[in-house]
This record gives C-alpha cells, structure tokens and sequence, in this order.
C-alpha cells in the first residue's frame, strides 16, 4: 500500500481526494497496490467534507510520517509550497504538482533535489490541466530534436477571444462573462496579462530544450489592449486573434521564449481551439508537428492528472523515471525581439504611407470601417525593424502573426 | 549498453536505422546508456546502404545472440512476425513494434508471453504514428474510466476525403492523386475498406477497456461508396465526412466497437483534421474530452515512436511497467447495430415521404441537386430502427451522423 498526502484543499486539491476515493478499485489494480490518502493538510477544518477526518493543520505531522510515500501540492504559489515541497523531499517523500507557478520558478532546483534523493518530482498538470503533454514530451517524442513549442495555454483568455469573436462582446464584457461563468477569477490579472501562460510556456521550454527557462526571460504580452476592430480586421482575413505562447531552440542552442496575442490562420490546428480549452503544438525534426487539444484547467480534468502522476510515482518506488533539465542563466534565453513574425497594423493613416514604409503589405478591411482606417499584414520581419519602418505612423494596433 | 535487431528494412524498419544513427548522443543521455544498432533482419542485401554490414538473413541470428536485449519488428503482417516475435519473446528479448495487424490480432497472446517472461512488448507506433497515443491512455489518463475514443486513424482516407471535398475530386480520382503521391498503396485495400482503421480502433479498445476485441468483432464500412454529392450535401449543412473508427464503453462493460464514415459537424476538433493527418479523441469521466493529433503515418515520425518505444525499454529493464489487457471473446464485444447516431439519408423520393418516415428531419439542399433529389438527417437511433422506418425508400447514400 502507498499512502498519500495531499497539500492544499482548495479545487484541485478537493478534486484529487476525489478522483482517489472514486477510483480506489481500479487504482489499485493499474499500480498493483493500493493508494491510501491518510492526510489532507488544510487551513481549516472541513466538517461537512467527507475527507474531514484526514485534515491536518501542520504540516510536520506529514513531514514527519514514515509511511507517507507520497505528496501533492496543490498549495499554490511560491510560499509555503516552496518550503513543504523542499522539507517533503529532504524527507524522502515523492512529490506531484500542479503548481505551475512553483516548477516555472524553482523546477531546476527542486528537480535536482528530488535527484539526489531518488525520488520523484512530477508535474503533469502544471500544463494544459489534465492534457497528457509532460510526459509525452519527455517520453513519447524522446527521440526527436524538438525545434518548437507553440501553443493556447491559457484557457480562460481563450474563452475572452472565442467570445469576443464570436458573440462581437468587447474585452470588458466578454472578461465579465467568463468571470461569472467561474472562468476567470475576481483578480484575472495573471490571466488576461499573460502571466499563466509564461509560467507554462518556461515549463515546456525547459523540459523540451533542457535548460531551465525563468518566467523573467521571457516577453510576456497579455490580451487587454485587444479591441473589437482587431478581431474583426483579423476576421475579414480568415484569421482569429489567438494568446500564444511560444518557444523555439535557435540554433546557436539558444531559447526564445514569449506569450503574445497572434493572428492565427483558420487552416491552423489551434485556429480551431476554442472557449477554455487549451491546444498545445510540439515540433520536432522526425515527427513533425503534433497538437495536445483539450480541457486546460478544470477541477476534475487537472486532478486526474496529478491522480496518474501519483500513481507513475506509486509504480516507480523502486526504480525512478527521472524528469530533468539543465540549469538556466543569462546565456540560456534570448528576447523575443530577435523572433520574425508577420505583423498585423491596424492605425488611422492612408494605405499609401503604410505601403512607403513597408513595402508588400496585405491590407485587411473590415465592414464599417472609418474612412482613414488602414489594416494591414507586413512580410515577417524583427519588432526592431517593425518599429523602425513604422516611423512616426500612428498605429493603434500591433499584433503579431504565426506564419 | 543496449544492443537492438531491427526485423525488417522497409520504410518503418529503415526510419528506425536512421533515427537511431542520428539521434545516439542524445538518446544514450536520456537513457543513460548507449543504444547500439547490432543487426537488422531483411530479405536482401542492401549494398548501397550505410546500414548494410549489419543486415543478416537468418532470424536465428538475432534469436541467438544473447546481446541483444531489444528487438524492434517492422515486418508487418501476421506471419513472420509472429513468428519472429514469439521466438524473441521466449529468447527473453524486449520487442517494439509498429504492427497494427499483430496487435490487433494477437495482441493479447503477445502481451502475456512478454509478462510471463518479464519483458516488455510495446507498440506506441502500431497507433497514429508518431502521434503518441498508447502511453497517455495507458498512463496520463490512468486516473480515468475511459468511456469513448473516436478518431480519424488512417491518413490515406482523410487525404482522399479532404481532397474530395476540397477539390470536388470524385472518390476514383483522388485514389489516383493519393497514389501518385505516395499517400496510398497500389494496392489501397486495406486503407479505403477500412481495415487498416478497424485494427487501429481495436488496439485503442483492448487499451482503453481491458480486453481484447478482435478486427471481426469491430463492423467495419469504408470510403469507396461515398460520392461527390453527399460529401457536396454534407458540406451545405457545414459538416465534412469523415471516416471515424469508434469504441465505446456500454455501461454493461460491453465494448462497442466500429469504423464507418461520418458526417462530422464543423464544430468538432476531428472536423479539422485534414489531409494525412490523423486526429484522435479520447473521452474519460474525469478529463472530459481530449485530442491527439499529428501525422499518422511517414517514416520518420512512425520511426521516432518506435525509437521512443526502443528508450523506453531501455530505460526499464529492471522494472517493467506492463501494459496488458485481458482476454477477448464473444462476450466482449457487441455489434454496431446497438449504436444509435444520426443519418444522413439522400435519394430519389420526394420530400413528403421522408417526412412520413422519419418525423423529425432536417432537410439538405445542394446546389445543382436534381428536382427529385432529397437529402436529410434524422434524429438519433440504431441501423436496425433505420432500415424499418426506411422501408422500400429508395435510398442512394446512407452515412452516420457523429452526434
């Protein structure tokens, strides 16, 4: 028997008791032993919950309990998380994530630590929610070189998108919307500002490329500049507004990393990924292009995933899969700004300045349009050099475009 | 070091060679230990190739040789190979293969010879390619009953459809193209009948529900009597036919599994999944709905999922993690005529008695029909219901409807 102690009872921790409780047969059979969870370490008490009778308040009491082979976080944050996850590892204790924050952060060093222990650090569901993506990544694609990570990571700006695009509800409603369907919370900021994105996308880079990449290196442009004639310039071309972030191995071995809204063409895969769910494509030189698509967050779909990380970890007290990459640094990461992408202009100027400056240029028009309204797509070029074409040009809109 | 056999040096076989010789710094670091290529079974010699001192005529030789540790079979077929594979089994040798027939046929018998022989017998590319599949319904969704899984599994018939309906190619003609493109097979059997699907959907089945389901238990309807008119009515209605193979969990634990072409609403993921790319969705209690999408065939990428498949029994050869499955059997399985979808009905009757037929019905018009043409959807409900209410209409074209 393994017995387990999840940290954290808020959705995803609650979702993990649950998915353990109800799944306890068929658990045991796929690992060949059982799973017990002997605690819940919590703030409060929980007196109506049926896991009350497992709630501690100290965490020590876990710390210090030989029989816990296995611990979940699902803390949240950089704090206390940070502390329990490293005392549960130098307490030999394997430890499953959902904490995106945390292994965007600190991945490297808690990896490291979990090394030396011989054990288990897994964080299948700090990306994409219960989408199978690390360990595809690691396992499945393992020999391929990969080239390219791109992908919507964020399923709550991708709701904001869907509706702005398809109901025509401007940023400020569709975020009201998607805040009282439960899909944003009170303070989106870590949303709508691209922070969750950054955090996974640094994840994925890590993993696929083997340096760790900070959160702090790469650009990071979140959706609430994103106005309603955009979408429908963007529209009149065929294409949708889409966050992505994005990571791609130069080959001076270096990683460029960055989330940021994109014209998306409507023949790509993730054109297709709509409301909260989370598409991700993973590019490698034998297989080519592979996209994960389904839900990125969500209760009961992220606690399945923490659930099968338990039970990889449960599978493997003996001999260790160990997940890992390499140290980052300054050298590690480059900046978006040496990234070429087509460009999407959207300004109040007559077309035959934007042609001036740039050259070949696909104009857009949307229905309605003002008179001096010019929209546009450049050839794909540098931001340093999108910026100095455009001169004193009064763009109100810059965007780029996945080619 | 690991030493590996390679059975078979056609297109898959000769993809292994190559991913292996070019990936070895990178594959003997994530396994920790080099992965040698020692021989490689074929029927001639190659002299021209860069693998050819390592080409043997006689399997004994590889059978014999107790350095080698893993035997990689891409014969194809159920001759040979299960030959081969049962001797390398009993010469207690890991195998990998990418052998949809095999699998699907002997599955169950291979995975218990390997597991009384604590060997590993895996097969992440007998299914989707490169595109892993296997190992996150096997592990990822662990944590899941896994209810339905329904996907676009053979590329050759997506191409012919795409191009069907993108180019308004009738079905003959876009044969043709896939042929000269080197998409399809000259002979094309086995890909446009839709066996090749129905062993792919009866690997996922066996995987996804714990017993073997034989290809004959899996009713099996191809492509080659779909015409230019439905794919032209199907597309008014914004839907894309498709052929699905499909396999789902009945709450009698029953599995239901089947390949027939569908009318796929332009909403679903799988409505995207375009030329020879595959695209497999996977539904489970906890997660929802998820899709794995990526080339379903080619040589590199099937290559990349067997060398994957090649590491990961290197990586596991102390502990192995077993997948397996239990017996199959008359009771395991039950016929296609149990499921109820929509359909898409079109012939030469009036409208008036689709109506008295069917009730409920939505009517579709292409362009250009004849006068006496009548295309429609009825509602949900099984083939044997169909066939009754149909009656002596003389129906042209009867397709499902992917509800």
């Amino acid at each position: 028997m393994i017995q387990v102690a999840i940290m954290g009872f808020g959705t995803v921790g609650s979702g993990v008791a649950e998915v353990i409780a109800r799944h306890s047969g068929s658990i045991a059979e796929k690992v060949a032993t059982p799973i017990r969870l002997k605690y819940i370490l919590a703030r409060h008490d929980y007196p109506d919950s049926p896991f009350r009778d497992l709630i501690v308040q100290d965490f020590s009491i876990i710390e210090n309990d030989p029989e816990v082979e296995v611990v979940v976080e699902t803390i949240g944050g950089v704090g206390a998380a940070l502390d329990y996850t490293r005392r549960a590892l130098k307490a030999g204790k394997n430890v499953v994530t959902s904490n995106k924050e945390l292994v965007a952060e600190h991945g490297y060093e808690l990896l490291q630590l979990a090394r030396r222990n011989n054990l288990n650090y897994l964080f299948e569901a700090s990306v994409g929610g219960g989408i199978p993506i690390i360990r595809p990544i690691s396992q499945c694609l393992a020999a391929n070189s990969l080239t390219e990570i791109c992908g919507i990571l964020n399923g709550t700006t991708n709701y904001i998108l869907t509706r702005m695009i398809r109901a025509g509800l401007p940023f400020d409603l569709a975020l009201r919307e998607a805040q009282e369907k439960g899909y944003a919370e009170r303070d989106p900021s870590a949303d709508i500002e691209g922070r969750d994105a950054c955090r996974k996308i640094c994840i994925l880079a890590s993993l696929a490329f083997g340096r760790h990449i900070y959160p702090r290196q790469a650009d990071t442009e979140g959706i609430t500049h994103i106005a309603l004639e955009d979408v429908r310039c963007a529209g009149e071309g065929g294409r949708k507004i889409k966050l992505l972030g994005r990571a791609m191995l130069r080959p001076d071995k270096k990683v460029c990393a960055y989330v940021a809204p994109h014209l998306v063409n409507q023949d790509s895969p993730l054109a297709n990924v709509e409301d909260v769910f989370n598409g991700i494509m993973v590019k490698g030189d034998a297989i080519g292009e592979v996209m994960f698509y389904g839900p990125g967050a969500g209760k009961l779909p992220t606690a399945s995933a923490v659930v099968a990380d338990v039970m990889d970890a449960a599978r493997h007290m003996q001999s260790k899969k160990y997940l890992t990459w390499g140290p980052g640094g300054d050298d590690a990461a480059v900046s978006s700004d040496t990234v070429e992408t087509g460009w999407y202009i959207r300004g109040a100027f007559p077309e035959p300045k934007a042609r001036r400056a740039f050259g070949e240029a696909h104009f857009l028009r949307r229905e309605d349009a003002p008179a001096e309204e010019t929209a546009f797509l450049t050839r794909p070029m540098t931001r340093p050099e999108l910026l100095r074409r455009l001169g004193d040009l009064p763009a109100q809109s810059i965007i780029r475009v996945l080619n």
